[in-house]
């Protein structure tokens, strides 16, 4: 008889046990299928782990080198998918340990020493998800190097400007993107803060309390690149702060994703015609043939849900839990991991369908198409230069609410008449205040507005140039 | 050359495309992965669809043999795993139509005559739902049922009721599981509310407009069993409210499951020790040799996040969208066919964890088993029976402030020599109330004061076992 | 020396306590400046609760009559504003209850007999909720009103229909308004469906488990028009379903009012240009002088987010309670008490802002202005009749999927020739399939596909006034 | 006639607007009632403004002054209480901006040159909550100073360590408090972190596009102390990240809260019975005389429903918003407000519960009272020091995954017994395993195991020390 618990858990759990698992319970609490995920990170974990065990004479060299060549040949195993994962084997590292200790024998018993799942899935988790951390990091840069690119063409394609959707002043399309820069920018930054906390080790909490091992801690956090130890074992075995910060900067991501995606529908609306999509990131219908559709645009903007119900899911997971670890958390590890994989996928695709493909060459293409005359025409309608015309009153002296009150009555003036305020002869407007001259009409005009704006951030076509300088430097 | 649009999806939607859809935006719009599960309802909803067309006369009879002959087909090929699906035919009803017009030609093609997906989809989700329904009413029925069947044996069993979690007064486990019964009937109630509202057959909407054809969509609707038409295109084709509806009521659920898994956990701990559950609910440590840990409660606790999340999300999907059907509604499906599925299986195995595994034969195995004397001896500590005294001054005449105010003193005095109120001697509590008698020990017993609450709804045997009645009369 | 626990709140909780709260904690676990909201409901409910403790005996007939002369003075001292509430008395029931013991002495002492805190509360809150609905259920039947007043005057203004935001076919702005109606209907459903499970009696519960006086909860219940008693009383004190389910219901009711100020800020864009506001429900800007923006509506979409956070905390309040009541229960107030006003305010400002006030003799004013031309001109461009073509094609015995396709190469001529379908030569029409006939133009006007889609729900005016005259007959 | 549009308001908003807002639009969209709290903020961020104006010679000197002069006496006004505020004057902004004219006259109408409110509320919003984060950083200080202080008495109390509240391992009380410290000292990492993107200024991006008066952004960033300026107008109006990213902090510190809330309330519970607390934090029952309840744990762990809901509220807000200002983000105020004040509340109370009220001195009363012998007793249930059995036998040579299997025996036996595994006689548990000595009995102590692990963040005493050493020299 082997003694080995994992070799009877089919029949019961340990010997504590009268009878196995119901097979609906197993199915219930097993987690393999989505956490055999993290074989690697577990796989990387373990052999970390073995080596300090046996640095610390708590493992012989032998047991070291039996653990390294039995992971070597389960790392293969799992990347030629000759690996058999089994449910009742209830998780990634019972399968991976058990196969260890069939490969490796009573080496692969000891492996264990000093450890628990408790903390083992913890490292786990921290290991995989820094990972992802880093593509994510390089994803949201192209994002915004997509957005710049465009942005870069069009420093001086004016549109309108929207505040309630309603025509404000004339902006650049370029400034309104990059707008979106800004955004992207800073969940670049707080993704940055938030991989410090994940980078954290808690292996050597062993279940809950520490371990009498005598664990060289430390020497585990710099083989795997952590940057600092959990300093509470308690701590390190149920916190999962990580997750719902990670999922809240996601939510954020997606968020500005949405608001993206809200826009790209409304310019590819008939009804806006600001740009055209590439077909490669449109849909026809099943009825109508004339359809391409923006769904790409509309997808990702769903996909803010998913990843909001997740961040909502493991904030209502952990409120009101004792300490220390309770099953409920294995309920992490799903809307982490979909949420990984929404926001990978979709920063990429809104990357490329907005400023294309990147082929090896730089060059990009299948981009979104500017249609720069139907924007212009848009923004000459809705009295757009009606500030600018209150700010040259200001100018002549008027204090600025008096000037907005002139420039009312000379709207509703335009309004009356059918015209724009550049179109009102002259005299119309010398009706509303006398300091009005002939000059007034080149502070009318779209450009002119657009290019008076050059306050650090505004709109003026300058303004932007130095902003795409400032980000290609950033984004390299 | 076919003409046929679906042979042609591989090189791009329709004519009007210039270029298939790239490979990521194949991956990240198509559906066909997880809304296979809903290939039945989708048969069953083009056949119903296509013999109307038939008895309207616009198909042939031929046509509809013919779709009928190879629906068939279809049928025993998914069910026998033979059917290959493709992604990239998106969908389970281009995947399915695609196969059908391979076997039968052009009657096949004609299958979609005044028919969009946009309607399709909402029909087939619907159907699939309402079945989805009435097993989790047999399984809410279920759960009632475990419940009813421990308290039956228990309406004697004196525990502590708590408020605060702090001593209250003396209630039976019977009356205490009672009140989970109460909480799954509402759940029941709501259900078969919004089955109404899930039964309404969209089709016959087409892509949002309606169709010119002259289907007889009360005649689909008879067909399918639903119970009424929606009553306008553009709204039956955008409106999700049945999913929202559905998981408001899974959330309700969830959080009823939530309380009495959290429930289980305190009674099962050390500090309560108030039942035990058997071996097969439980999973042991990798570490601690002695752990019996009630994983399956602490999963069905955990699981309510992952179900409150998707209600966020479906909400958040659906939020600001104007009509019509816009692509972000494909994101309904994947947090649906997770809650139905989350939903069942914790009803089955919570009812099974308290109740036990029923046999053909009515009798029950496995379920939790009652430490009565722990319970009783819990509700002997903090003077649980105080309010029995207020109550037994009240009846001699004091009002209920003042004699709230009296026992109140005799706690304190209790508290401060270490012993309950019935061990106090009755000098010393006459001493608190001249009024006191001899009669009050009969009101200070545990027993006493259960049965004393005799009101419609309170603790006392007599009570629960009418309640045991009524629910065994209602389930059936 | 009183011996009334309440005149000494500022002193201690009772005898059992050696210290008052501090200052810090009164005001955290104070509810009084927000639950005195419930005044009418808490003195309705002692009423009833006195009516039946002197109807059984448990009280006598002049400390009834004490009561209703104590009660009736507090009212008028309430409407007057001369009730003064105090913060160390917690709560609405203490503040009428310590007012009433000082104007009737013993009698106030007697009204708390068989009663807790835990059902008065519950009582209260349902009592209050009940009418909250019943007015709730007017607005949403006055917002329905609304939209079929506009829709009455539109069955023949032809819009695009979008799906995607993309022209899809031609619909009538009534057809698009009732959309709205069915959504609203179905809040009004599923209202209707909930009081039922609002009205209900947890009074006689007392504080967990029920009480040894001789209560007769039906006659409360009568009393109260309460639909029927609860019959556990731990559930009675600790169910908060009822809150959960309405805002449930009032975040739907918000999602729809989403939708539609979603479409109406669109519309009122200049970009689209399909409505007007009244000036009473726009503002301006303090900078651009020429804005009138729909702030109405977009706060209304904004309010959508405060509603569904509610529901949110309250589940997330929920989430693993045990059993009964716990003091976190009273965080259930102020989200329902926001969600209720919100959702009164808002159905009342959207009904009017669409359909106008209503003066006393009926006439609406005020309400939007529809600009039937620019809609018209908008469903002119993005081929809205394609699927008419296709439809045709069918009748001419093409099958659908095939027809699909050769309409899919005329649109692609149309885009290169900058011509709509209706403007493309027959000759040229011809060209994609030589079954298209001189009859082919009759099909291709808006009012011709409109008039087509005559199937029950479809867009046709004559299906708008069935639709109309079924809500004119049902709103009453 | 003045030409003031702020004069005008109650006729209309300006000349454009041939009518009022109706009062129930007034009501609706009036933040003046809620916003006015920013009131010292919009004084500070409006003479930044102009002093910089003035330095910029856009207006000039004796405006200033008299600006300068204006601001001084509002101010005044408004912390005497002696100011009016006005409902049809909207917000705090126009409420000051209009009172400052009436006193200063053209002055006060040139304040608002190159300014929007929608600039100018996102500046005060952020200098209002950078002023709060101060604040709460130093609470979370206060939090963690309190866990320590008593964490500092407790380094040798032993109790059980729990995971899924089953026995597992004998910790320290100390050990268990620090745990928190940990989750508190991650919240102030996160709060540091965001605090550096709420300070960045948005004033200068005027209503979307910038301004084309001559700012200078960065000397009103000086002025104000912020530490950037924002680099994008459009955005700079729009972004509302840094509200959300405060809400998900604040969420994350009510889940630790609601944790700690939680595990007091188990601990006050007469089945644990491991602490006291000071009555000053309980609350009495109005119906049973004995009661003493945690009230405010209990309220604390509630309100983190009512900030996760406010989390979610204000994303939903969020989602799918085009640039760049919408009325809709008016709703971000309410919610921020309430979390802040929540936030700021919550850890002040729970703080002084835990630790007690600080005085003058650096002395601490009325914190919680530890129950050292019952949390002990309460470690000598469950089998604790299994593990301690299973690590000395692997020390004697037996693999781990053996020795967890012979420990699972020797609890079996212990359970059938009756008797903890140190209260079995060695025979007996050399009948398990031959290796098993006399010395075995130490290591199955309680204080043995707990000083046996002394891994970095373990359990052992002389780690507990050196953790609270590490906070002391941290905090200050």
């Amino acid at each position: 008889m082997s003694g080995n618990q994992l070799d009877k858990k089919s029949q019961a759990w340990s010997a504590l046990f009268s009878e196995p698992m119901s097979e609906l319970v197993k199915r219930y609490t097993s987690s393999v299928f989505f956490d055999k995920r993290l074989w690697a990170a577990d796989i990387d974990g373990s052999l970390a782990h073995a080596e300090m065990l046996a640095t610390q004479g708590v493992i012989s060299a032998q047991d070291l080198a039996d653990i390294q060549r039995g992971m070597a040949q389960i790392r293969a195993e799992i990347e030629s998918g000759a690996f058999e994962w089994k449910l009742e084997l209830e998780d990634v590292h019972l399968n991976i340990e058990a196969r260890l200790t069939q490969l490796v024998g009573d080496a692969g018993k000891r492996l264990h020493t000093g450890r628990s799942r408790n903390d083992q899935v913890a490292t786990d988790v921290r290991l995989w998800l820094r990972g992802e951390i880093d593509q994510i990091a390089e994803l949201l840069a192209d994002m915004q190097r997509a957005l710049v690119a465009v942005a870069a063409q069009n420093t001086e394609t004016v549109m309108p400007g929207f505040t309630h959707l309603q025509v404000a002043q004339p902006v650049s399309f370029a400034h309104h993107l990059l707008a979106y820069v800004e955004m992207f920018a800073r969940d670049a930054e707080r993704l940055a803060d938030l991989r410090k906390r994940v980078n954290r080790l808690p292996l050597g909490a062993a279940a809950l309390a520490g371990t009498s091992y005598p664990l060289d801690r430390e020497r585990v956090a710099r083989t795997l690149g952590f940057e600092a130890v959990c300093q509470n074992s308690l701590d390190a075995v149920s916190d999962r702060d990580f997750t719902i910060e990670f999922s809240a900067f996601a939510s954020l991501v997606m968020v500005h994703v949405s608001r993206l995606a809200e826009e790209i529908v409304l310019w590819m609306s008939q009804n806006f015609g600001f740009i055209n999509l590439s077909d490669r990131y449109c849909t026809g219908s099943s009825i109508m043939p004339q359809k391409r559709n923006p769904d790409v645009a509309e997808l990702a903007r769903g996909k803010s849900g998913r990843v909001v119900g997740h961040l909502m899911g493991l904030i209502t997971l952990m409120k009101g839990q004792p300490l220390a670890y309770n099953k409920d958390n294995q309920e992490d590890k799903e809307p982490l991991f979909d949420t990984v994989d929404t926001v990978k996928d979709t920063l990429r695709i809104m990357a490329e369908m907005v400023g294309g493909e990147l082929a090896a060459d730089g060059s990009r293409s299948g981009g979104l198409t500017v249609k720069a005359e139907a924007m212009q025409a848009a923004a000459l309608r809705g009295y757009a230069t009606a500030t600018d015309l209150a700010d040259y009153l200001v100018k002549k002296g008027l204090p600025f609410r008096d000037a907005h009150e002139v420039v009312a009555h000379a709207v509703k003036e335009g309004l009356r008449a059918g015209l724009d305020l550049a179109e009102l002869p002259l005299a119309t407007l010398q009706g509303f205040d006398a300091r009005i001259g002939e000059d007034v009409f080149e502070v009318l005009t779209l450009r002119g507005s657009m290019d008076a704006r050059r306050t650090l951030g505004g709109t003026a076509p300058e303004q932007a140039r130095a902003q795409i300088e400032r980000h290609l430097a950033r984004l390299g």
